[in-house]
């Protein structure tokens, strides 16, 4: 019984947990509106740009957990709007390289500009900030081993 | 330039919490491919098992902050998999109530006993357990207020 109740307070944690993030997509996703913008294409464009290396889509899939014909198709929709460039590696045909064009660098720093999302967080105290940092860290490392993956696989904190 | 620093913390500690609930969901999605069962589907067994009023796709899409078409997407699969019914009011002709089968239940209770996910909470102390979950409802209520919501709106936590 008391193991039943653990359980569902662990559960009822994850739902709150989860469900943060369901608003901070939402209120993420409102706030790109106007620039025609899903969460996920915002945080490509930031990922493309903080990468120093050759990016590919199946870097960005690791990167952002996600199957890569999901993140394919957020990358071909991403193209014919204009704000990436898909090309082809010569050496390894198989192999696509993406680049920011100049219209996507300009929508990078307007989706950064946008404070909806990040004002939410910053609702927290410094204290709070580092409470949850440093449980989100934790949590990470035992998801990702829960995954049989290593935490260094994505880039974040 | 101390402004723009805090942002990019801001945004940093936004993509941790968006990347551990990605993690949660991937580890929950994983648990429950053995029942065909998506980690969604696997919540509206829960909601619609907890909630003791009637319950409408319309309620659900608004616990879930999920899209309604979305929803009835996902529910019209479910009734195909033989795990709820949607049943037509016969008052209010517009409205579908949905309804738990006894092979919706089995699957509830079978999911309910995967701990992979609810595990990964586990491995948090209590006090950072409890630290998480008032900071979580902060952000709750900070959301909730950006999307013009009231946090009653959601049941959790």
């Amino acid at each position: 019984m008391a193991q039943q109740i653990t359980e569902d307070e662990d559960y009822a944690l994850q739902t709150c947990l989860l469900g943060v993030a369901n608003i901070l997509i939402k209120v993420r996703e409102r706030e790109l509106l106007s620039q025609r913008l899903s969460a996920t294409a915002a945080d490509i464009l930031f990922l493309v740009n903080a990468m120093e290396e050759e990016v590919t889509p199946t870097k960005i899939s690791r990167m952002m957990l996600r199957e890569l014909a999901a993140i394919t198709r957020i990358l071909v929709h991403m193209e014919t709007q204009g704000l990436i460039k898909r090309t082809k590696n010569l050496e390894r045909k198989n192999q696509v390289r993406i680049t920011l064009t100049a219209k996507g660098e300009d929508a990078r720093t307007h989706a950064m500009k946008k404070q909806g999302a990040t004002g939410i967080i910053s609702t927290l105290s410094d204290a709070q900030q580092k409470q949850l940092k440093e449980t989100l860290i934790a949590l990470k490392e035992a998801g990702m081993k829960e995954l049989h993956l290593s935490p260094k696989a994505l880039i974040w904190p």
